[in-house]
């Protein structure tokens, strides 16, 4: 190997693809046009819930430039059953006699000509046979407005399975997790506590809309899509089409943002059944306007009841939570559970029941969101635990001290809490705000208050990363991993796990952008799990070829340890420069299947992501308008690997939840959706960004089984953002708010109504 | 695995890329549009060796839509020292200062419009301070006129250090090689026989005329190119550009035919740096006029001196072999060595001397060409054997016989041969054409002959090939591998050989074509290597695979020979349809370095690729014209993979000599070429081809070392064709033609001169 240039973990490296993106050389699907390809542009649903009578497209076929009007009737011309979903095969390609959401793609107008394919849209004619809506999650439960007929869970996901055929509901899934006898406990409690907390609908919003591109020729399948898993494109496409997984090739640039929105099929399906139709490769690139339409984050009515001791021990916990997933399940089921197993919060409490059901409404699909659904689930239960403390007189700090679950101690699901920092973020967050400092409270007119959360969650648990590293004849190292850089900064990241081990540096080394074809399979870039499952497959791939190269340098007969340079090596094995060192490695966490009728698993996270958030509030007492003047989020991240990609991907979730804590809100009238462009939809800008703005890693966390001791950091700091605002509110203005968002009018509802004057509407 | 298949060694199957070829679906680099690429047109000089004293491009470049036009003072700018080579780095990507031959490439113009840039040519003034030069090689040998100044070894061709600097000389090498006493032996020989023949210059003539794109982005290149040697060019970009390996990225689709032309840089160098300084790709495609001025086949001027005893044993070759190589010595030192070497043919002599010179004149370059020189050496010693027969009274079969070189029996380099059918290709051909049944002479007017050669060659060596074989969730398989498919049907090939070990059906599997970014090294497709060189990668690799299947079943514990598939055994480690199976293989065969002073090796081929033709012909006594009415070429093969396959390059091969031997022949008149396109240059089109026409593998030929027992089919019909027409004409005629093509002209004056009134010119 070259001379040791030093470790590079730990330290914060420049993105590796810091220029390509700064000169705007950087390669975004959009940018991709294929020769003769043709553009679609997707006529919508008008009405929420409905059956079509009839779609007639002739005058928009007829436009001059219109290569051709598609609908459901042509897709099943070119896959027979063109129904996918990565829980449920619930979502037809186009709407298939009936429509669930207003927004629901019905047509499809191909054209060379964007702007002309648009204008057709307007040509073509739709009748419905308008059915009753359900819109609310709870509604829902009971409602006989059935969104479907009857659930079609995947084979992929074995547990599923006993759902098949089940009629007459909405409810997709009843995730169940009992851990000791509930029952008794509530019985034996000096104090039970209910309360019930709503999360708002919201949506992505990544800065590249969606887009795909298909070119099907003679029997195989190029897909250029804004994707973050492309190993399941391939193989979902792969199933759709019958096709074994090699005819099938998903290609990724990079993204301009994900956020769990561009997994799973997205737009792969329609644009594949365009092209087969057209015979040409055919492009969809969305609107910002139509991403709400695509997919969003659950809506999710959470009620918590706890049972605590006069020494402020909670000895039981009862959750109902329920997950508003829309007019297709997406991966809401595994939301469902996921989200479900840590509802009841970072508490060691042994006595603990939840229920979680995933429930079909006649709104847009919901899927994964950066958090998977622990950020809906803390809101509640850290807002809950600030208004047991309050009712009890306890200091909230202390209240959390005495149940905080603590490594080695089992979390409801069985499964221990290991190697986390809950406690120490949370201590660190305290330390940070200065809690123990005395908070000027202010005036009548403008109320400060301050406020604490703590959280963590499991991570989706078995999946698999696969890594290759091949290094040639000059030694010079190329990287191919299916996980997508959507922002995050994986490609540095991984070149510098790679690199590590192969005593290279990380800028000199090529990470080969995801391409089924070449790159081979990752489970996603999803759930904070790339840090550690990929990076554990880069290292074990790195480990295999310096393997390679030790067993190289011996079958020359140099003694061990030799410093001669690879290119060296191999030019002597080659006799000139030549010849490849490859080095593969999968990575894949243990597990233990968790018991189906109680939840409970010895083994059910590959690591845990913990954090805590305090922070600081002023509210007008008058307007109910609020600031935020200082926001401290703790994460723990084991090991950051690059400590700036880390505070970046920390704060990034921190401000996204920011938005979906204060401003931001898909709102429905009668199952339309108001408010569906980013000028009635408000996301966190710079001005909106606290006075005092912290996020970091929880110095010295170590997870042994991550890479070098690392693990994810993309949610964390998302989880804790929403309940540590609102329990600051509640602290300045003396009421909790329970639903999401907090705006000015909501603070101010909620004070009038505690002074006993509340406003119509309430 | 999945259920067994049977063997798909030496079955014909159908190519795997039939489909897409036969739909005009297949990708080829002259299909590529790049956005904002520009086209760059080339002027040539006009000249064969002079001093530009100016170029004056201000017309040119303001014609309306030029984007510039570059000579080799603006390229400097992006690339130093821009010169390259294989051998030499002799080769200026544009004249630098100086022109070497009538068609060089002076300057180029870009522009969007492909007919902009070709009418601004015309713009540009070029003033040359014309100089004598040298066209032909054995003049060139003591000649005056310079080529080139001094010789500048590549350091990838170490053997040819010692030349470095070497002044005042034409002679870019000069190969030696010493076997046994020969000036002793010649002392004692019977007879002694003294012939001398020359080989004209011919064209490679790809269907696919040469194209290569580059686009040149923020320090990394990608190049897309009809090239044979991804890997080779990948790396000698990268010396260029002073860039390690994987900061060049060379692509490769299907090529429309190569046959030693498109290898090593052509156009690489020079739209690399047309992309560099236009900041934009760049693409450059020649029309079939300008290939006779990228690359050609060396004429040649052989004179061989046998010493033979009485009873017809061989006992003396002396052979002076000079290469013409034109202005550029591209890969001609190669040819000179690898030629060389078996230039005495494929007998059993103890004294051998051959001296084998590289030569430079002013003539288009000249390279490699299927064959590698052995057709240009076979046609000078082939006809010698049969005069020298002719001359003693002695059966020209019994002569051959008696001295033809048996497995076991070092060659005149001292390598002996081994598990070559050389003999048994002989035998079957004077069979199949009925040798022993006497002919039908004809008539005084229309005379018949028959003519034999018998042939072989080594192989470059040593080189390498690596390959990767990749099993994705659902066991399906794809191929990774540098071999450029173009029309041989490696691909089919490539996926019988790693279906064989996998128990794939080879239509199932996917192979990645060459993408430098992608697919491990591959020293080159050429020379007949790629069935025995990359099979046995491609073998060791899916054995690699196979042995971690076996692992993997082991390691979930089931019984040893296991059935299970690998979708199945996938499933069960990574718990859904997940992971890969990688193996990867490398393959260098041994190989002892020849001694400098007298080429003497153990082992100097990794092969030997051997056959025979027989041919019968009818000529015209009054007009020379002939027809040959029978054509059978039997090769030694090894194991024919895929006998369909292994016909279709025989016949290629042979069909491609055809045109070599009676009517190819690039026309040159003070060095500037005077048939340059093909309405003059007359490629055998179907009606020209033998009334019988038989190419065949030799039956139960075996190479223990290739796979399967396969060896390479790419060259070998093409070493006996010239010399068995030639032969069979002399033995209508009654005399022996020596210099090539065999015109119904030269034969006219054949007979003549023999009758004693030979033609003005002769």
């Amino acid at each position: 190997m070259t001379a040791a240039i030093g470790s590079n973990i730990g330290k914060s490296l420049p993105r590796l693809e810091a220029r390509e993106k700064v000169t705007g050389r950087a390669e975004y699907t959009h940018h991709l046009r294929l020769p003769a390809m043709l553009h679609g542009k997707i006529l919508r649903s008008t009405v929420p819930h409905g059956r079509i009578k009839s779609i007639d497209t002739s005058a928009a076929a007829a436009l001059e430039g219109v290569h051709a009007v598609v609908t459901i009737d042509d897709i099943r011309k070119v896959i027979p059953n063109p129904y996918y979903g990565p829980a449920f095969h619930d979502q037809p390609i186009l709407a298939d006699g009936k429509v669930r959401f207003a927004g629901e793609p019905v047509a499809v107008v191909l054209a060379a000509d964007k702007r002309i394919a648009e204008e057709a849209l307007g040509l073509i004619e739709v009748e419905y046979d308008e059915m009753p809506g359900v819109f609310d999650e709870v509604e829902a439960m009971t409602s006989n407005v059935l969104v479907h007929d009857e659930l079609k869970p995947a084979a992929t996901f074995p547990d599923l399975a006993h759902l098949k055929g089940r009629k007459a509901t909405n409810i997709a899934l009843d995730y169940k997790l009992r851990r000791g006898d509930t029952g008794a406990a509530f019985g034996k409690a000096d104090h039970v506590f209910e309360h019930t907390f709503r999360n708002q609908q919201v949506m992505h919003t990544p800065m590249e809309p969606f887009v795909s591109i298909a070119d099907w020729k003679d029997g195989h399948l190029t897909l250029h899509s804004s994707t973050q898993n492309p190993s399941f494109v391939r193989i979902e496409m792969s199933r759709l089409l019958g096709l074994p997984e090699n005819k099938v090739r998903v290609k990724v640039p990079f993204l301009g943002g994900g956020f769990g929105g561009k997994l799973y099929i997205k737009l792969e399906a329609l644009v594949t059944a365009l092209s087969m139709i057209a015979r040409r490769p055919v492009k969809i690139s969305l609107t910002m306007e139509e991403q709400f339409f695509m997919i969003t984050r659950h809506p999710c009515t959470v009620t918590i009841k706890s049972g605590v001791m006069k020494d402020g021990t909670i000895v039981a916990r009862h959750c109902e939570v329920v997950w508003n997933g829309g007019a297709y399940a997406d991966i809401g089921p595994r939301v469902t559970q996921k989200a479900g197993f840590t509802s009841a919060g970072p508490y060691d409490i042994d006595n603990v029941t939840i229920n979680s059901y995933a429930v079909y409404t006649n709104r847009p699909p919901c899927g994964a969101l950066r958090g998977f659904g622990a950020p809906q689930a803390t809101w509640a239960s850290e807002c809950h635990t600030d208004m047991i403390a309050n009712a009890l007189g306890l200091d909230k700090v202390e209240f959390r001290r005495k149940n905080l679950l603590r490594n080695g101690r089992p979390q409801a699901s069985g499964t221990p809490l290991r190697d986390a920092a809950l406690e120490r973020s949370m201590e660190l967050a305290l330390e940070r705000i200065g809690w123990t400092k005395p908070l000027d409270r202010g005036t009548a007119k403008l109320r400060r208050g301050r406020g604490l959360a703590v959280g963590f969650k499991g991570i989706t648990t078995p999946t698999t990363s696969v890594a290759i590293v091949n290094l040639s004849g000059d030694g010079s190292c190329n990287l191919y991993i299916g996980t997508v850089d959507m922002g995050q900064g994986s490609d540095t990241v991984m070149a510098q796990i790679a690199g590590e081990v192969l005593n290279l540096d990380p800028h000199a080394i090529r990470v080969i952008h995801p391409d089924t074809d070449v790159t081979p399979y990752d489970m996603g870039t999803l759930g904070s799990r790339s840090t550690f499952h990929m990076g554990n497959a880069v290292r074990a791939a790195a480990e295999d070829a310096k393997g390679k190269i030790a067993t190289l340098a011996k079958d020359l007969g140099l003694p061990e340890g030799t410093n001669m340079p690879l290119s060296e090596l191999l030019k002597r094995k080659f006799a000139m420069q030549a010849g490849n060192i490859i080095g593969t490695g999968s990575y894949i966490p243990s597990y233990e299947k968790p018991d189906q009728e109680t939840g409970q698993t010895r083994d059910g996270t590959p690591f845990w992501g913990a954090g805590a958030t305090t922070a600081e509030v002023e509210v007008d007492m008058e307007t109910g308008h609020f600031t935020i003047t200082r926001l401290i989020s703790m994460a723990d991240v084991g090991t950051p690997l690059n400590p700036l990609a880390v505070k970046q991907q920390l704060s990034g979730a921190t401000i996204m939840q920011l938005g979906h804590t204060t401003t931001e809100q898909m709102v429905f009238k009668d199952g339309q959706l108001t408010n569906g462009s980013l000028s009635d939809y408000k996301i966190p800008g710079l001005l909106d960004l606290p006075l005092e703005f912290v996020n970091e890693p929880v110095p010295g966390a170590f997870d042994p089984k991550g890479p070098y001791g690392a693990k994810g950091s993309g949610e964390i700091t998302s989880i804790t953002v929403s309940a540590a605002i609102g329990n600051a509110i509640a602290d300045a203005i003396g009421v909790h708010i329970t639903d999401l968002p907090i705006t000015p009018e909501s603070v101010f509802r909620a004070i009038q109504k505690a002074k006993g004057t509340p406003l119509s509407g309430d």
